[in-house]
């Protein structure tokens, strides 16, 4: 991959301060730019080593600039995207690491209608129970994948050097449209953080909470280690892909008043049923999907 | 602990197994005689060593026994106490690893009226994802809670000695009455599986169920791994214990009535609020109980 001269990360988290260290041990960046409303975590970011500097503004920032990767919450890009705009160079490459695509897709057309030949939306899908700077790691992208959302107006060489730098960072690349994009995390990612903060949150407000969650085991810890996610990012997810999440979770409260059903009924059969075919599907995925 | 000369283990799965394993490593056991349903499973649990000998019959399997566990699915143990009260001897102490305790406990006053000084329910907090004599280990009960559900007519001695059998096996023991037990599992353990099973049947349905789960992360991997449990036994759980169940999932479908009503009204607040308290509830939990 050709070298990137000047990298610019808005919001240095987990996410950013990830593809900064994974860029940095892979020798293809020469310096990197921080920039974001925490002025703590960007002191935090530059003593660690993962940004060179911290930029006091856009005009600063976007000087000169190769890259531009924008990984705040969603909620923040629109007011990104209108503070970028009027510094934006025209050699410059924008993505974004969004984990919704249409909302972000639409701040693009409002703000920076005059570069949509070279912002490519992209969405990586890595996290970690853990966020902020100090959990960033060089290799939190090897072997995950990398959805690119390419626009009708990109340039090819943009959407090529969008997916190079991820590929630089190990991820694995896929394309689709945003309206796809949002319908399937929706059902793989959104709804079941929206089922694991739910679920926590019930037992928490109780008066027994002590009680139960000290014989919470194993299985409680798995199903809720998603309940540990960033509450204001997942709240601008939930809220940028809330008619897509909606029919999905308006999809589980149907399957729910079945189970709902079968309990009232003491329809052994029909549990049986629905837990078989669903071990067999998750088995399944399993031994397709996962590597260990 | 002394020894135990003859000890029955009744459903020789991943909890009957595994308990077999570790008192054998312990070094308190002389002898292990299978029993149960499948020949299959009790051929491959002796080939394996993991029991010594398969009985035909309870009369051959409860003489002399000096120990019981039953280790089936909580609703087969209404059939297979019936079965064990003819043979058993008034030297024998007799637990179960059953999921819920008050559906065990009513079939232990059913049929095994005569032994009830002997008889202690109790309730091992482990598993794991797989299911069978094959997953069966030694180190399953190491540090993990046992609950001990005592009866008023249990004489002192035996519920000691259930104690001292777990606590051969690794286990830290706790103890609840049968009725306070159940609740808590309903809502740390039973309702969590029932969402994952949910989960999983409800995208298992789709269309495009396969380029869901080609989507599907480390996030899906965890919330759903307790959808890979024993659907029978799983099915028996509910319905012994769907009283306690129902009230669950029901306290569940009212929180999520008000994440939908955040979602339908874009309430961002509201959303983050309800985040935000779980991931506190969750990350105090994990830091209290979690040791690694």
């Amino acid at each position: 991959m050709e070298t990137i001269g000047k990298l610019v990360i808005c919001g240095v988290g987990l996410i950013g301060g990830s593809v900064a260290l994974a860029l940095r041990e892979a020798g293809v960046v020469k310096h990197i730019v921080g920039i974001g409303r925490s002025s703590e975590s960007l002191l935090a970011a530059r003593s660690a080593g993962v940004v060179d500097e911290i930029a006091d503004g856009w005009s600063e920032a976007l000087a000169g600039a190769d890259f531009v990767l924008v990984a705040t919450p969603v909620g923040q890009m629109d007011a990104v995207m209108a503070a970028m705009a009027p510094h934006l160079e025209p050699q410059t490459v924008v993505t974004d690491a969004g984990s919704t695509k249409r909302d972000v897709i639409e701040a693009v057309y409002r703000h920076l209608d005059a570069n949509l030949a070279r912002v490519v939306p992209s969405h990586p899908i890595a996290g970690a129970e853990k966020s902020g700077v100090g959990a960033a790691f060089s290799t939190l992208y090897q072997g995950r994948k990398v959805v690119v959302t390419p626009l009708p107006e990109n340039d090819p060489a943009a959407i090529e050097r969008v997916r190079a730098v991820w590929g630089a960072c190990g991820a694995v690349l896929y394309q689709m449209s945003p309206q796809e994009h949002d319908r399937v995390f929706a059902a793989v990612s959104h709804l079941p953080h929206l089922l694991a903060f739910g679920l926590v949150h019930d037992l928490a407000q109780r008066a027994n909470a002590e009680q139960l969650f000290s014989y919470a085991a194993s299985g409680f810890r798995d199903f809720t280690r998603i309940a540990g996610g960033h509450p204001e990012m997942w709240r601008d997810i939930c809220v940028a892909n809330r008619q897509a999440l909606l029919g999905e979770l308006d999809a589980y409260l149907a399957e729910l008043a079945l189970l709902r059903a079968y309990l009232m009924s003491g329809d052994g059969a029909g549990l049986e049923g629905i837990f078989g075919e669903a071990r067999d599907a998750r088995n399944a995925w399993a031994e397709k999907h996962l590597n260990n």
